[in-house]
């Protein structure tokens, strides 16, 4: 019976309430109101990130809390949103830390020309109206006046069922949508002139929608949200877990990726005073498992070895199908796949750089919790994906924290130590480009050696006094104070520590090691490059410098290397315009050849090579 | 609170108990019961034709079961099922004259024969498994499978999504299915055998399905149920005015259509041991307004002149989409229609006779509430369809009744009156064919003369003792006893009373009119005609001679009429077998054409002069 009554939640700092049922998780609390909280571990209560302070009644700490949590933090009400269930009337605090609302969404890419020809027109219709003399069929009438025009369109069953309502309000004055010659929608009036598309980049942290004019290829607004899958989960194999091991997860995740698709929808739609109505196409990329989720496909291969994924080709669905507020029969393309983990974003970004249009070697990587790059040599193509871990997105570095504001992205050393912070706020942590920078300096100034052993406080005799008295020495090692933040009043150290150079090493070999594979696999080396695209936002905001000299990237000239953005997007983006393009993505994910990475032994070798960090003498101004 | 419990309702003569919320109407708790009761006038109370015997706790009867029953009638418990809600634990006797379970269903019809070519084939394939090696996608597997077989296939979501399960399930030896080259379906092993498909004759009172093997061609059964729409009324203007009416009206019909053709399948598929997933492809005939409710397009506008369909074209939609429990993405097609009142069962009636093939000039009728006929003249065809009234299905006929056991269904008259019955059972009313017979004997006796009148006493002085006894004067005026049946106890007249002579030759007089526009509309005559076709089950069982005599059809040699049965159902079993028969129904429809009777002036003088019965010269033998 308790468990019928609703308790009120206030969440601070926005003051919103929200009615929920008692025994509720604290995360899902939390999520239902709009909000995110972090959640890296997928709700293990093993990262600490969800930190919440809260006062009122909740259950009691259990075993995972209090491993995270001091006794002290317990005591003065701070928790894990992901361990607790509220019982009674609470207040919610959420600090910025724990928010994962505002991150830095990367939304432009370079979007090249193309000619529009989506496949989408729209014909306005004058008909004649029913009379004892002329009992045509109400489809007949719109099927005639098209097949005036050599337009043959067939019945559409759910466009048929409306069909009589429309006509007779507006009295047979009606606007044709046809797409690729088949009858979509029948709407009152002329509305030729509004005619919307809107192309995704499902990305598995955050969600970008480009809202499209179909008819003058104009882009009319761009927005983003958090993806809100990422409550259960920031990794794709928690995921993956949520979804078998619950019996709706795999509806659950589907539902959050099309809630934000239609939250984006609106807010570009708002942007230019329109209908959600007349978005009549949408295309979609994102890595292989969030477009199976998208689309309600089991993910269950996906996790385990060998990683097939049920699909690659590209597949079309109606949005209403899918839960998509749009035009009900609007076609959503989620664009082809070229294996388990790499994914229709990797295409999109091949497809957007016109990869094959000059025959010249060309690398493109795309870095994230798992790096996809793809290589283009003697008009070949080469793909495949590397596992690099959380470590360029913050997590597992102990002072490590996503893109948000208040994120140190950039570190230079000198007599002393300059950094950067997102939006120049006060720092509260360090973020990957801004780690890559700190460590590349570190690696220059001598603090690290080739191994990734930092040195000792008798080593470092060449540096300034500044910078020795940041290296200092704790219980579980070394540690290098980049920064000093305040929490709670008290004065903290933001650090790098050995164990993160180690999860740096890592993650930056393997991505290097798996171009290496790559480059080995079409007969090339590095001196073929011609150049290195950096997609994502990792690759927007990483300092190239840097990258090279951890040796994240194959050491070419920095003017050859180029960060393009959100180049999955424009990929998206040129595949909803042109059918022309679509075709060509097509043929780009069936010929590309994927490169398993798990079965290379040129992999494992080149990774235990690629782990150490280059010699120090490419040191760059 | 008192609605939320449940109450014990015992139906007799079978004993069934079904319990129910408080306050639910009892023919609703009958039809939930899987019984259903006559309901011509809808439930409105007004036609008294679903007398129950009731003990126990209902509302008190209401203005229009006082105008229905006598009461005596209600004193000893009779009420009108429509019209009392059950209030606590009650014993429901159904009268067999109420039911409408037993009525005699035409399920038979010809069948010519076509070329097999149902578009549905099977293919065994034995796929490579996934390997490290091999991480092709699931799709890709069977897609390369049959691409190798010069079998393009295109993936279908809903079957994507549960591909993988299927695949791991059957180790990788599956048998794809599909339909127009199209994937439908991938089962488990080899399932090549086990191909059907289901050809439906969706009548606004029986619903009738076929099984046919789609490999062979072969019919492997029949099954026939009531339509659980006649609980919203048996005419469909009835039921027109039920969807608009209530908000889920529509939806209610429209389940009620899909949940019979469910039962059928299941009766069907039990008869071969087979299984509901191995139908691959259902075609469906009907009447405009029944395949409209079937696929939940609206159908006010076919309630209210001009009358305009949605659509008239074949649809095809999944049976999924449908909420058929067959294959899910089974194909399902509704046959053509040709007019608001012209439905596809013309079609199937068309297509079923070789409608086309030697050019000679044809009629079919269709005779029900509506008469549907076709007139082919000189490589052209005509149709129409009149409202004929209940008539001939019983209604409005002062012992009127269905085709059910029990009912008259042929009468002579020589010194006495000869009858038969349904299943030979003691009388209890008269149906369609036997009032025809009745009256057409009549004729003849000359106890009806060519206006209709039935003579008085003092004119009959040349039948014989026996018959002139039967002529009987009542308050409302003259009637002549057919036969006497036996009611709780009492023996009381099945009578032919003036009215009815009316209200039939209102009936054939609209049929018969109908007829005559059509030929006039042709060019053609009566002598034009070389053979009458008779569908539907009053075509089969009705007397030719009797149909000629009271002039419902062209007096034409008796030879060359044919009662062809359940033709429409025999259409609708060609389209499934056949893609090219299916080609032939869209001609058919698409070049037929309609004559709009309510703005002919032909037919409003034709109506006034068939009214009349023929002269008596053609008493046949």
């Amino acid at each position: 019976m308790k468990n019928s009554k609703l308790i009120k939640v206030l969440i601070e700092p926005d003051g919103m309430e929200i009615h929920v049922p008692a025994g509720m998780l604290l995360s899902k609390v939390v999520a239902a109101s709009g909000r995110l909280v972090e959640a890296p571990c997928g709700g293990a209560g093993t990262c600490g990130k969800c930190r919440v302070i809260v006062s009122g009644e909740v259950s009691e700490p259990d075993s995972s809390e209090r491993r995270a949590l001091s006794a002290e933090d317990i005591q003065s009400g701070v928790r894990l949103a992901c361990r607790i269930e509220v019982h009674g009337e609470i207040i919610v605090s959420i600090p910025e830390t724990s928010r994962s609302m505002s991150q830095k969404i990367l939304s432009q890419g370079l979007l090249r020309d193309c000619e529009v020809s989506s496949g989408v027109r729209k014909i306005h219709c004058s008909l004649p109206k029913p009379s004892l003399e002329d009992e045509c069929a109400e489809f007949e009438r719109i099927a005639d006046f098209l097949s005036a025009q050599d337009i043959v369109v067939r019945p559409k069953l759910g466009l048929v069922r409306r069909l009589s309502r429309i006509l007779k309000k507006s009295d047979y004055d009606v606007t044709a949508v046809l797409c690729d010659d088949e009858l979509i929608a029948v709407e009152p009036g002329d509305t030729t002139s509004c005619c919307y598309g809107v192309a995704y980049d499902l990305g598995s942290t955050t969600i970008v929608g480009y809202l499209m004019d179909l008819l003058t290829g104009e882009e009319l607004g761009v927005q983003a949200v958090m993806n809100p899958q990422v409550v259960h989960g920031d990794d794709l194999i928690v995921r993956i877990g949520f979804a078998g091991a619950h019996e709706n997860g795999l509806l659950a995740l589907q539902a959050g990726a099309v809630d934000a698709m239609n939250r984006i929808a609106e807010l570009l739609i708002d942007g230019v005073q329109g209908s959600l109505e007349n978005i009549y196409k949408v295309t979609v990329v994102g890595n292989t498992c969030m477009t199976h989720l998208l689309l309600g496909i089991d993910v269950a291969s996906l996790g385990q070895s060998p990683y097939v994924p049920a699909l690659c080709r590209d597949v079309q669905v109606s949005a209403e199908k899918l839960g998509l507020s749009f035009c009900p029969e609007a076609c959503v393309t989620a664009l082809p796949n070229i294996a388990g983990f790499v994914g229709s974003d990797t295409v999109g970004v091949m497809l957007s750089t016109k990869w094959e249009y000059d025959g010249r070697t060309r690398l493109a990587v795309d870095i994230g919790t798992n790096g996809e790059m793809a290589l283009m040599h003697e008009g070949k193509t080469y793909v495949c994906s590397a596992a690099a871990g959380p470590a360029f997105e913050g997590a597992g570095i102990s002072c490590g924290m996503r893109g948000a504001p208040g994120a140190i992205d950039s570190v230079s050393l000198g007599e002393s130590v300059q950094i950067t912070t997102i939006n120049g706020l006060p720092p509260i942590g360090i973020c990957g480009s801004g780690l890559v920078d700190a460590v590349a300096q570190m690696l220059d100034a001598g603090i690290i050696d080739e191994t990734g052993r930092m040195l000792g406080l008798s080593d470092v005799g060449h540096l300034s006094q500044d910078l020795r008295s940041r290296l200092i020495e704790t219980k579980s090692g070394l540690e290098f104070v980049i920064a000093t933040k305040q929490e709670s009043g008290n004065s903290r150290a933001v650090t790098i520590t050995g164990a993160d150079i180690r999860h740096l090493q890592l993650a930056k070999g393997s991505i290097h090691a798996a171009i290496q594979t790559l480059i080995k696999a079409a007969g090339a080396s590095d001196t073929d490059l011609h150049e290195i695209l950096l997609a994502g936002a990792f690759g927007n905001y990483i300092r190239v410098e840097s990258a090279i000299r951890i040796g994240l990237i194959p050491a070419i000239e920095i003017q050859k290397v180029f960060s393009i953005g959100n180049a999955a997007g424009a990929g998206a983006r040129l595949a909803l315009l042109s059918e022309e393009e679509m075709d060509i993505a097509r043929k780009l994910a069936g010929s590309a050849k994927h490169i398993e990475l798990a079965v290379s032994p040129d992999y494992q070798m080149e990774l235990m090579e690629r782990m150490m960090f280059p010699e120090g003498c490419t040191k760059v101004s």
